[in-house]
């Protein structure tokens, strides 16, 4: 008799955006007139830059023809992607990365889940709250949590980040193996400094940890003194695997196009106490469950390193950036208090009251669409989230119809 | 301190293809002025259908505008391929699929690869030997073996496939939970029967236990009366999940799509003997650690359905069934006994001599790259395959050869 991973029972149906979902369509079946603007999924909605487009049909053209076609390529990533990538989001900050420390996948909420399958069971997990949900449940399916209770998962260190530390947690006052940090912070859009950044490194130095730094919206940094990566930080390269995105920083959410830094200094413990470098797993566990991603795809997140494509991502970004200031700015006029917006994408609103009650309110007040902030975790309660991931029209709309309701 | 998962440490260094890739790079090196055709990796040579190289530029094209662009996806695949697949490859033959059953994913090797996460460590799983190796190294990792010792990992069950069964294998004398399956087959390039698949399907279900049926090469069967799906089969929807990659149908190696049928009806058992569906729990996994495939390559999947698409696809995997039907009778008439080739690209050729010792005497006489069976199990010492992906011209060229060097 087949019996089934116990562990996945424990998981809590995933409510959040199926609640919002049919909350929004309840609306608009009694209000068919009024048009709904949503800022609540973390989606970009704006096309591929030019270059990609460009590289893309490229590929495809390549793809038709018995010379230019590609079969099975490096599980890896080919070379001229993992070579650009290492060159311009790594050496030409000054932080060490070498291209075959680059595993060029097909996104990074493939990377953040799956990385976890090589280190034991009984590790003892840290993780922010609120939180992306995808760190929380792989670690509940590969039953590293007791089972859920008063709203959080047993067995778990949840890092609280609050007004109270500036939403970046506080170091963990027991001891923890495998550390999960998100800066540009989702759902937050809270910033971390080299300071404090390395104040984690050190931490994970110390107890022979591993940090697994999430650095998806890092293209949205504006602030020349915030770190972009981690391996700007003293001793990172030891403790730190990174994982990163052309989702956000290029629009390839519907693409697919992501990696992970795995270091070759990056070590962790056999049941001797011997160091096992995680490189060699990593390597293995991609040949062994992965085929590499879709040529065409390489060569459109090659074409984001191009002058054009640059060029083309920072107005992307810089795009989003400027609906994100729209948005904190006529939510500060109402007396709202709030962070994130100017090195992320996302605005975090002390709603100062239920966070669901406060999603009903701008839903059928001013037909917007937030993301409540009880959805991320416990500490996510009482706040919502707005996301800039919309036209500046829809934006501007938005926030005026907030305004008269509000107001 | 952070300790790794000691399973994967038990691995075997996946030592074949980078042994065959060695040994060439030495003849090549030894004998520049010899070219080498390679007959050995499983990988497609020739270029895409146009009809997914037309529906791939025009959803690049929706890609660079405001209104077409497609962020995030659903997790599952797009209706329009899941619809298309249901239709095209499961109902037009009689077989019960729906659309909402089809999980779109960028490779089989993924899903075969990740389906084990759904169940008990301690379930019982019987895998052919030879076999890919992704069956057996992911079983590996999850825990479910102990060592290896004489070729072989503690805590399986080997089903041999050998020329005694006509490379079809009979049905275990210990209990199993979790069977493998793979027609038509690779390494071998056997098939199975109506006849003998029910006999499978009816043990899975007297056991209560679950059939993983690896049906990526069903598009090179020829003969009417084969299955092409296991849902052919009475009674499979209850006790089998199937696997399906346009990899080999339509030539996207390297441009990545596939796809998994769990039924509704697919059980596994929770502690308490409780029935548990499948779907939902595939359904959860895909969601929390996949987020679908590229619009693009969705698109071109979709194509692959098209009246142009359907022939041009038949057009190329004839041409490889050409190719195979070539080599079959070049080493037939050397006096060679071999099995497959006529349902499927690979050719399964018993040497009567250590694989590895064939290996080196095709590529040292005659130029040619073969794959030593041994890489795939003990069961394939003795043989080599020969893979039929390559254009005709090569493979006529390489028969030749081999029957100057062995005739």
């Amino acid at each position: 008799m087949l019996k089934v991973n116990e562990h996945y029972l424990k998981l809590q149906a995933s409510y959040l955006f199926s609640d919002i979902a049919k909350r929004v369509a309840t609306f608009q079946a009694n209000y068919p007139e009024r048009e709904v603007i949503k800022l609540g999924i973390g989606d970009v909605t704006n096309p591929l830059p030019a270059a990609c487009i460009k590289a893309m049909h490229a590929a495809v053209d390549e793809m038709a023809t018995t010379t230019g076609f590609r079969g099975y390529g490096p599980e890896q990533g080919y070379a001229f992607l993992r070579e650009a990538i290492a060159k311009n989001d790594f050496q030409d900050r000054g932080a060490e990365v070498q291209a075959d420390e680059i595993f060029v996948s097909d996104g990074a909420k493939c990377d953040t889940g799956n990385i976890q399958e090589l280190f034991a069971t009984d590790a003892r997990i840290a993780l922010p709250d609120p939180v992306y949900p995808v760190y929380l449940d792989t670690n509940v399916m590969a039953g590293r949590t007791g089972t859920f209770k008063d709203g959080r998962f047993e067995g778990l260190v949840y890092l609280d980040s609050t007004k109270a530390n500036n939403y970046v947690p506080d170091l963990p006052t027991e001891p923890v193996d495998l550390i999960y940090l998100c800066f540009p912070n989702n759902p937050t859009g809270s910033t971390i400094t080299n300071e404090q950044l390395q104040v984690w490194v050190d931490f994970a130095r110390d107890s022979k940890a591993l940090i697994l730094f999430d650095a998806a919206y890092e293209a949205f940094i504006r602030d020349p003194n915030l770190p972009h990566s981690i391996y700007e930080i003293k001793g990172a390269r030891e403790v730190a695997i990174e994982f990163r995105s052309f989702s956000k920083s290029a629009g390839f959410t519907g693409t697919r196009c992501a990696y992970t830094v795995v270091p070759k200094e990056c070590m962790a413990y056999d049941a001797q106490g011997g160091k096992q470098a995680i490189h060699p797993l990593w390597n293995r566990r991609h040949c062994t469950k992965f085929n590499g991603v879709s040529y065409p795809v390489q060569r459109a997140a090659e074409a984001v390193y191009s002058p054009e494509g640059k060029a083309q991502c920072q107005a992307l970004i810089d795009g989003y950036l400027a609906n994100a200031k729209i948005i904190g700015k006529a939510m500060g006029d109402l007396g709202y208090s709030y962070v994130g917006g100017d090195n992320a994408p996302y605005i975090w609103i002390w709603g100062n009251r239920d966070s669901w009650e406060f999603f009903d309110l701008l839903l059928n007040e001013a037909g917007v669409v937030c993301t409540p902030g009880a959805g991320f975790g416990k500490c996510g309660q009482g706040y919502i989230r707005l996301s800039a991931f919309n036209s500046e029209a829809n934006v501007i709309k938005a926030m005026e119809r907030i305004r008269q309701a509000l107001g």
